[in-house]
């Protein structure tokens, strides 16, 4: 009846795959774990991925078995299905809070370590109950804004003394400190990214000197990002690092500048959108079957891949242009051409499936069993 | 084990609903299909509503109980979806390319009657071996680029010359033409939105014209969005209008205007996001748990809802900041709050449940069976 979609063949060359597609290229999504790996087992910081950019637990799991301590996610949702997954190290890198979240959460602590940011006392106490009630004693690290101006208790005094009442909070286990900086991983240029990297990082080290005055837990030292990983994971008292994007990459992150160039390609694209030529209107335009619900635009564009001349902009939910901006071949009705998202996460949240491709072929399909996971 | 949502009780207050959500007010859903049906009903024209808003079965069932003569989908996916949910009338709106698409398209043309927009011959011939494989007829309206610059023919002689062509082929069956132009939907001002509305929608009557002369079927001539429905429904030779967001309203079309005043408020905000405060680190800042993978900002950001003084500003994928913007009370950490998304197509795409509200409970959950669908 073609109600459900047709299942794409294995083995298929991509070109024959449906479209929209969000396609994964698995040579290069392996290149960029192991290249991490390498860089956790050359400094000897450890690599806890933040599972919100794939929200896959087979992808969480080939990153543990590259060596990763352990996965991040951003909210109870995503950490239900890593748990069910099969992943028993996770850290919550944010604030829970309400009734029927915090059930849930120490509902899954039941099966595995499950690590909790915590920014203020009133949020602490409900965990606790919450803990107590399920028979589960919840880890948790004081999450510190070192100034990102989102959540986190301030750096210093303040969060000192919210860590010494989680230390004694017996359905509590106090595991250190977290100081993310999402702001710092898309500035361009590398030696000033590194600087402000920096100066955040200070502010989390001072706090982990008072911790250590204090003899507090500091087992979990942790924060940093795709764009800030060589500089914080570099600097002395990081226990690990939290990247996300790495894995797949994004015109954005492209864009921030690396090491050696303009180009940050530490880690290679390995996501793309396969769209096709739906209506070729004229010359210089021509129309493609993936817009907003398809390419998330809230970091810009999309970027066409190998197709000089051409450039995207999106044109409502489902449709997108290509126009002309140079010279080059025109595609022609019904080609399929790859699309380069500008942003990783939230084009990856559109999808139920990755498309895993390898030497131009269909290799396998994966269910995105974390997307849409808000709650 | 907490690895499934825990379903939300039904008959529990909106207050106790977890969060993010997406709620619909039940109410107001059901006064904005009676308003729109009241209009098609006092000008004659059909009501063709835009599933690609809602994406789900049951509303589309309660547009065509008002009334409605069909529902529109943007994708064969979406299509599919209605016609398994018990719709049997679907105008496609949209082209569909590629052997895969087609070969689903003329399946469920087999059980409902289904009509797909074309804007080029070699689409026509695909489409035409597609519905001869199947034993199917397939219904096709010529869609006309009346100033969207997207899909779409140019008008005049080139669609004259088109439907010509397909009013011959014998899998298909032409049954009028297609005119939508969606930027129009936003001009703000009432009097420079219908007067531009009135100008594209001449291409489409001056094509019109050129059918009736040479005895094309003109059974559907169909266009015209919620920002445009009262001029584009009022023009003599539209058979139907395809409005889809005033099913739920947004902050961006509310801003467009109305008759009578700034307000475009012909319809009433049937949608909004429920988030929590999940921080509460300074007197002039909140952070609530829906960010980017909750509301989508494709349009920019949402609008703050019965909370005077705050607003509302996406801080990442999953954390939006409600910062301080005048007097008002400041909510508690825990607390709930309603967001109006700013653009509600790409936001309902980001969730697979409604939590449908009436009266301040939860009436009922209902699955968004089309979200993603954009194959």
């Amino acid at each position: 009846m073609g109600i459900e979609h047709a299942w794409d063949r294995i083995g298929c060359p991509v070109e024959e795959i449906d479209t929209p597609a969000l396609l994964v290229d698995l040579n290069r999504l392996e290149g960029n774990i192991r290249r991490m790996a390498e860089f956790g087992a050359r400094t000897g910081v450890g690599i806890r991925p933040h599972g919100k950019a794939h929200k896959t637990p087979i992808i969480a799991q080939f990153q543990l078995t590259a060596g990763a301590v352990g996965i991040c996610c951003q909210k109870v949702g995503e950490a239900e299905v890593m748990v069910a997954g099969g992943i028993r190290d996770v850290l919550l890198s944010n604030e829970v809070v309400g009734v029927a979240k915090l059930a849930r959460l120490v509902s899954i602590a039941k099966i595995a370590r499950v690590t909790v940011a915590v920014d203020a006392l009133e949020a602490a106490d409900a965990l606790e109950v919450a803990a107590r009630r399920a028979g589960v004693t919840m880890g948790v690290v004081v999450d510190v804004d070192v100034g990102q101006g989102r959540c986190g208790v301030a750096p210093g005094d303040l969060a000192l003394r919210l860590a010494e009442k989680l230390a004694v909070m017996p359905g509590l286990s106090l595991r250190g400190l977290q100081g993310y900086q999402g702001k710092l991983q898309h500035v361009v240029g590398h030696a000033a990214r590194a600087q402000a990297a920096r100066q955040a990082n200070a502010r989390l080290m001072e706090t982990r000197s008072l911790f250590e005055a204090r003899g507090l837990p500091l087992e979990i030292v942790t924060g940093g990002g795709t764009g800030t990983y060589d500089t914080e994971g570099a600097i002395p008292g990081m226990t690990d690092i939290q990247p996300g994007s790495y894995i797949f990459m994004d015109r954005e992150y492209r864009e921030i500048g690396g090491r050696s160039g303009p180009v940050f390609d530490d880690f290679a694209c390995a996501l793309t959108v396969l769209a096709t030529v739906m209506s070729a209107p004229t010359a210089d335009r021509l129309v493609v079957d993936a817009g907003l619900k398809a390419l998330s635009n809230d970091a810009g564009p999309a970027a066409v891949v190998d197709l000089p001349g051409w450039e995207y902009t999106p044109a409502g939910d489902e449709h997108g242009l290509l126009m002309i901006c140079g010279d080059g071949r025109r595609p022609r009705l019904g080609e399929v051409v790859h699309l380069l998202p500008s942003h990783c996460d939230t084009t990856v949240n559109l999808y139920d499936q990755f498309h895993v491709v390898r030497d131009g072929r269909l290799e396998a399909v994966w269910r995105i069993a974390g997307r849409g996971r808000v709650r």
